[in-house]
């Protein structure tokens, strides 16, 4: 072969496509290029990064102090004028939002009113000096408090202590709560230990990437189907029904049927009290979002709320005589730290993950959203080990796991808040209502924290709407979102998460795994090749066959890979697909009649004629071997279209190559096209070429391999005229 | 723009390749072809297929009955002159080694050895009327055996009867066995069903692909791992030790602990015996395999060393003078039918699902290969469905489950066996010496067996060499087979199989998930774009960055898609990846220096001196706001290689859009290169497409995207000098 290097490529002003150069295999290819002598890059780098490791100067520490610690480097440069305005009024904003919210998600997490109060303190502080977002208001949050409850319940169940959350019975004494209720706060303060723990690990081991497993259709399905849990255990307190909590798979359909079952001890006090929050909560997120440009600050309809239902329930003294349950003994001061229970770990070691995934999850995905719309970036491992330290710390100090909550980081950003000032004034709040007026809530009544909570969820509710949008969109999609939701509600949130995790990868292997399969035709009089269905223009090439899978081949697809090709290159044409010698001799006569007679139809009825004689060929007949025999025209090249390819196992080679020898065996001459660099470097190291197969069936585009077919057939069809 | 169509692709004597055409995009390319009209190709095969469904010929009910019972097609045409003979001694010679090796198996399926012999009689025959290889020997096999009898011990643990496994206590009468072996088998038997009715479903079902997820690393770590079970649970009676056997999680470890422990104890005698035996046997393949050629039947050194065994155990009444353990109790004849119990059902159900997947795989693995050597086709679902017949049927007459042996297998393929025949004579064989003969065999030592089991290992221990050969040719393939035998071997082969397939899955995803990125550029003078870090020649378009990651893109890689897009792009030169309206001041008078200076020295240095000045911008220094700067030379397109991507998913297409508009937000151009069809149509169905956003920036090929951008841009610069 002559390879005269006159290459031209042209461009003209008329916007025209003009390439002159010779047909490409790679072997071809390969030896008119010089590799690059990367001795160097692969050796270089190690050295530098052996110097790097050795050459801890103090820039270096600096530098990794600063990201440890990112508020040294923001607040020197705190600019007071500017930003101290907006951040004191997000951050009293925000700190009202903390406290009917920490009581409300207190119930949620199954531990008294008081722990959210120090959740809503603790960690938020903390996350001041450790977090890089800017805008995320970090504290208690629905799901992850289901969450906690569920554990808790889980290990310390309503059954064995039959005393009900009734706190007007205990007394003011030292112990202020009930024995089942501390265990559980034991439980839930552990488990925000554990989940620190794991955050900070994952952290400074820079994985956090893991929560790019859980992809949007998954997060919106789980967060939906948490709403539910949510929404079902907060129905009993707006009732003012007495019902066990449940946790574990089904707990929804028990926690309803237990709440339905009693739906005639209703305490219809409470329910109206309930309804009227409810009703005044939505009221005030309407007129907040319809004149969000008027108000300078949305108004703060929860603190109204348990402001009021404060008042009417001390002043009507709700508690004794309606039976109205309330929040009870809140403790003034906080207490001191204490080591949380290390032997429960191996029970809640599971749960742990999930709540340390989830919450990671919630809070960076909200960061970056502000991240994005405020030009700023953050950085998602020291949002982990800024979380991790929240939780780890926190629980020393009985808070329970916090993340991000999504209503009160809207209310941070949009009031103005400008830095981490505002979460660390928003924590402050909180603290002087521990230590200053907490007792002042004792009345509260537990329907209007209810209230609080389920109005709440109207977000989440909201995303029921996703079904449809998905289903326009992705079915894959969907059913990922479906299965998250449905796995969340009936398994529990930690199965359920596990579940949809399972799921969204399988659907990758899916996607992978069973690609669609086609033909490929040329574009007259271009190098351009499609889908022989779907454009009229389209036509084969004359004797060539182009197959193409949309997929990498390994070993969960390459049979299906091997079947399609026959079944695609065996309809309207004529391949035999022999495997053994002994069919090698059948072959050659059947083929020659094949040969003989060009049209489609006079094949059919000579073997057919064939098939009636039933003639047996070794012993075989050919009734039997029909399903070796594949109609044929004149195939005498088929090229496989590797650009989707990415990659290649050895299951995926052995079938390559398998495939290559079958057809040589009947004389199809078999390429592959566009191969790319990794893939034929994997090829390789499989041991693929050989003395047979050999790089010269590797053709740099589809081009390349039509027209080399052609030349071949041409100049072998011409050597059989010569003969 | 114009269009006008001068196409030509010309092809000369030179070999050469040359293409002249306009300029592609998608919008271009669309509206100058013709969509197929696919209405009737949508309608038409499902009115066919309703016509098919309705029109239950005579022909089309003969051809189902001939691939439910593919007797009834091979028989009635089978060649008795031609086949029989071969048959006859390939069935003995199967017949002889299904004897030893079911008697075997039978110890460890930890059940009496003649049901090891009820299961190879009831299962292969059955075999014969459904199965469609003609070559594979169904019967015991010691994978399957060693996971009956782990579930077998689990459910029927030694402990809780502690009589030894020393048949020699127990009486001769009605009740053969102890009632722990009576249990043991009941659990092998329901097992057998369930294994037998999970096969038949998924056979049905048309689920036959299942086995695809077992791939052969995957394979061969599994069953080299069961391989070391089956020599551990055989020490003991080689040893003529006396412990328990174990299993679940570190069974293992617990057998060899308990084996060696004992080893004082150990029986002189049977150790002998077993030694020699190993050493005949060792001796018989070495010959087999040697005089291959020369001999017309591998020497039945399995049954010699039985015979011999027996012989010399009887003679030297070795189970009284020497304590050696021996076979024991042989009943004559058949039991009657029983139905297994169904109550054990939920217990071992996981179990079940196991052996039914394994069973089938190490089949339909034998059986390709078979099939694909003599050039005959089998049915995979067809197989399943015989399998699963096979177990559940037999299990009725206590068999346990069975599958194809390789070691068998391959003595009836060579010694001539033509057609399922062989594997029918076989099993009469064994039916023979249940009825007539099975009670000679009472004083054959278990030491024998053990030594038999032992020997038939060998070439599963070979697999071992696996690991050199995936350190080669594939990191990942070997990580497979490691985690597949480690788990198979310390969790037990039925969680360490159910691990290995996740691991499997799990390598797929981190395949797609951790793609090479690379920047591509142009092979002067021709349409061939390489990676610039390969090849010298390979030179990047000034101007223009070619971005290609080899995975698709969703949500599992989107995020780290981003991050070396930005990387890659500005490794020598000089993008703003400013992201906020805040910064685009900023960025407008930075971007000004850039161009202005167009070396990258100078621009390093102009920014450095800013960036020592340290002013504020908007309250944020130069040295804050470092990383969203990039350097740039002077970019003015960017082109994204879609070639290797095969979906996209939300999260992949909201990344996309977010890239095209952070770039833009620069006046930097985004394109995407060789879009496929089916990746097109997601985009679309994603609502990608928008009015910035449109069809106009995909390209058909790389070389497209390149010359468009240089138009594009030669048409910008024009515009700037004519101002």
């Amino acid at each position: 072969m002559e390879h005269t290097q006159e290459h031209e490529a042209c461009l003209e002003q008329t916007q025209k496509y003009c390439v002159e150069r010779p047909i490409y295999n790679q072997e071809i290819l390969q030896g008119q290029l010089r590799m690059k002598y990367i001795f160097f890059d692969l050796l270089m780098p190690n050295f530098f990064f052996l110097l790097c490791l050795f050459s801890c100067s103090s820039k270096k520490a600096k530098s990794h102090l600063y990201s440890f610690l990112p508020i040294l480097k923001w607040l020197p440069r705190y600019p007071v004028k500017e930003y101290l305005l907006g951040d004191i009024i997000s951050g009293i904003s925000t700190g009202v939002m903390q406290l009917p919210q920490g009581l409300a998600y207190a119930l949620l997490a199954a531990v008294p009113p008081v722990f959210g109060l120090y959740s809503s303190f603790y960690p938020v502080f903390l996350y001041t000096f450790f977090g890089t977002s800017k805008h995320i208001s970090i504290g208690t949050f629905a799901v992850i408090s289901m969450m906690v409850g569920g554990v808790a319940v889980r290990q310390v169940p309503d059954e064995v202590i039959s005393v009900g959350y009734n706190s007007t019975n205990t007394t003011y004494a030292s112990e202020y709560y009930s024995d089942r209720d501390f265990k559980r706060v034991q439980v839930a303060v552990t488990l925000a230990l554990l989940s620190g723990i794991i955050q900070l690990c994952l952290g400074l081991l820079r994985f956090g990437f893991v929560a790019i497993y859980l992809t949007e259709p998954l997060v919106r399905g789980f967060t939906t189907a948490a709403a539910v849990h949510v929404f079902t255990s907060q129905l009993k307190y707006l009732l003012g029904v007495k019902t066990s909590r449940y946790s574990g798979p089904l707990s929804v359909v028990y926690s309803l049927v237990a709440v339905f079952s009693k739906i005639t001890t209703t305490n219809v006090a409470a329910l109206i009290v309930g309804l009227t929050c409810i009703v005044l909560l939505l009221i005030g997120k309407e007129i907040n979002l319809r004149y969000k440009k008027k108000l300078p600050v949305p108004i703060p309809m929860e603190i109204i709320v348990v402001i009021i239902g404060t008042g009417v329930s001390a002043g009507m003294n709700l508690t004794e005589s309606y039976g109205v349950d309330v929040v009870g003994n809140i403790p003034q001061g906080l207490r001191a730290p204490a080591v949380p229970e290390i032997q429960l770990i191996p029970a809640i070691f599971v749960d742990a993950i999930a709540i340390a995934i989830v919450g990671f999850s919630m809070a960076v995905s909200m960061a970056k959203i502000f991240a994005l719309k405020h030009g700023y970036t953050i950085d998602g491992n020291q949002e982990l080990i800024a979380l991790g330290i929240c939780n780890s710390v926190g629980s020393f100090f009985q808070s329970f796991s916090v993340t991000c909550s999504m209503s009160r980081s809207l209310v941070q950003e949009s009031t103005g808040g400008k830095t981490q000032i505002a979460g660390a004034l928003s924590s402050i709040m909180v603290l002087l209502v521990i230590v200053a007026i907490g007792y002042l809530f004792e009345p509260l009544p537990q329907t209007v924290l209810a209230a609080i909570v389920m109005v709440n969820l109207k977000g989440m509710f909201k995303q029921f709407g996703d079904i449809a949008h998905f289903w326009k969109t992705s079915k894959i999609e969907l059913a990922i979102w479906v299965v998250a939701f449905v796995a969340s509600l009936f398994l529990g949130l930690d199965y359920g998460l596990l579940t949809a995790v399972t799921f969204a990868m399988i659907t990758v292997i899916y996607r992978t795994q069973s690609p669609q399969y086609r033909i490929l035709g040329q574009i007259p009089d271009t190098d351009i090749y499609c889908d022989v269905e779907e454009y009229e223009e389209v036509k084969e090439c004359p004797g060539i066959k182009i197959f193409q899978a949309n997929a990498s081949l390994y070993f969960a697809n390459s049979e299906s890979y091997t079947s399609a090709l026959k079944k695609k290159v065996s309809e309207n044409s004529c391949v035999w697909g022999g495997r053994g010698p002994t069919l090698q001799k059948y072959w050659l006569s059947f083929s020659f009649i094949c040969l003989l007679s060009q049209s489609n139809d006079v094949e059919g009825s000579v073997k057919h004629e064939i098939a009636n004689d039933e003639l047996p060929v070794n012993g075989k007949s050919l009734d039997e071997l029909e399903h070796f025999v594949e109609p044929k025209t004149n195939i005498h090249s088929l090229i496989l279209d590797f650009t989707p390819v990415n990659f290649v196992d050895s299951v995926g080679a052995k079938t390559l190559k398998s495939i290559i020898k079958e057809y040589k065996e009947v004389s199809v001459h078999v390429c592959i096209a566009s191969c790319s660099g990794p893939v034929m470097n994997e090829l390789t190291r499989l041991n693929f070429f050989d003395n047979t197969v050999t790089r010269e069936l590797l053709f740099h585009s589809i081009h390349d391999a039509v027209l080399a077919c052609q030349v071949k057939d041409r100049s072998a069809s011409q050597t059989a005229s010569d003969l």
